[in-house]
């Protein structure tokens, strides 16, 4: 017996904290695990969740994209909420389910990512964003963070702010968009791109901070991207401060299923 | 034996999720009570803790203010992070202390308290601001509501927007403040006055999204308030998405203890 599916393009919210990170791993709650297991109920027959990107433990999202392909006969409009109802009470919310072309890949038809790291910079425990942000407990240069941030911007090897678990066949990348948000106390710093390295957002947010604190000149963001040497890049920032915010499909990719080629 | 004491004025964040409210009791945990066990932990012996107001169970604040006596032997620069080293784990957070004169009160000199109430309408569950906002899953018509707020602001006879376990003498109350921010889909109700009725933010807010809704007329809040009748409010608004975020004092009365007297 075969029925006909539809392919639909989520967008999804979550919570980091309480799983091990976006990819379905056999023994521990993840992400796409999560939302395999609700599609499954949705759709009556196991479902594959293919994600923009994977996201490590403890990194959020507030517009991650996916595709699934689900039985053509369950109405377009039922899609969001049904996911929903069954995903709770996992804190994965599917924002939007909107059908798309039957080759449609959200992972190979992205055509830019964009990530927000936020920071809050105060001596006092932190009481509402436990989780959401990272604390820096010194007051932070902003001025110092986008002067060195500028350094990163464009065409370059990212070497330096790789992590030694990364697969990516280049450490070329290119880094579209960089900048810090924000007043003394409370810092976002947002970056856009086609794709990033592994833990790359991180790195660079753990060695703008290592700027902003004082500890180093922003010349010397400058100095640790030629210096192409992963040992030389700051502190990692942790999981928390880190949301997934958006994942750009062009029109061609939706319709046509049209893929860009260089992801 | 007698020491003597300096007095404080503190600022102070809290996730109003796991308590019973503001006010101490017996059985429960509260924030004042949280704040009397660390500052006695502190100060070696039993210290009140006087809050500038008293939030209900789930309310939140970024901003609430207090006052306390400890002994002066104790650095200034000290008591924050002494507190929070005591709270640990509650989710609450001393942001500032400040030695202010020894007759202050931080009930008696507020001049003004601003609150924050956070909507956020959207048809998906909440992944991340759980327990941070108040969901409403419809659109809601934002110009609608400011126009129904326009109502309430100044001098008024609040009696439709007070709980009926409110103490307070009088039902008037003057709101200085009362605004509407946002698009359809994030939005946030500022308001501030000299002080509230008990809930009558919630009240307020209640009604304005049974107007945002479409299931009331901008009109129909003057029709509300001028009933001067609890039974003629929309549904209360729920706790968890209001915020405590500032409570004003003026320099005579931090340095010179002088009050301010309607409060």
């Amino acid at each position: 017996m075969t029925s006909s599916v539809t392919r639909y393009l989520l967008r999804i919210e979550y919570d980091g904290g309480p799983f091990v990170g976006w990819q379905r791993q056999d023994d521990q709650e993840s992400v796409q695990g999560c939302l395999e297991d609700a599609a499954e109920k949705l759709n009556g027959s196991p479902v594959d969740v293919f994600g923009a990107g994977r996201t490590d433990a403890g990194v959020h999202a507030t517009g991650q994209a996916a595709h699934i392909n689900v039985r053509s006969d369950i109405p377009a409009r039922k899609i969001a909420d049904a996911l929903n109802f069954h995903l709770r009470p996992a804190p994965i919310a599917v924002l939007a389910a909107e059908p798309v072309h039957p080759e449609f890949h959200s992972r190979f038809a992205a055509t830019k990512r964009h990530y927000r790291y936020r920071i809050v910079s105060r001596r006092a425990d932190l009481a509402l964003d436990v989780g959401r942000v990272w604390r820096v407990p010194v007051k932070l240069n902003v001025e110092a963070m986008a002067k060195a941030a500028s350094y990163l911007i464009g065409r370059h090897d990212f070497s330096t702010f790789r992590d030694a678990q990364c697969q990516a066949k280049s450490p070329v990348r290119t880094l579209d968009h960089l900048s810090i948000e924000g007043d003394s106390e409370t810092i976002s710093v947002t970056c856009s791109a086609l794709s990033f390295l592994h833990r790359q957002v991180r790195s660079i947010v753990g060695s703008l901070v290592e700027v902003g604190r004082g500890q180093q000149t922003p010349e010397w963001m400058g100095e640790i991207l030629a210096a192409r040497d992963r040992k030389a890049c700051g502190p990692v920032a942790p999981a928390a401060g880190l949301y997934l915010e958006q994942v750009d499909y062009p029109e061609v990719a939706l319709k046509e299923g049209i893929h860009h080629a260089e992801n």
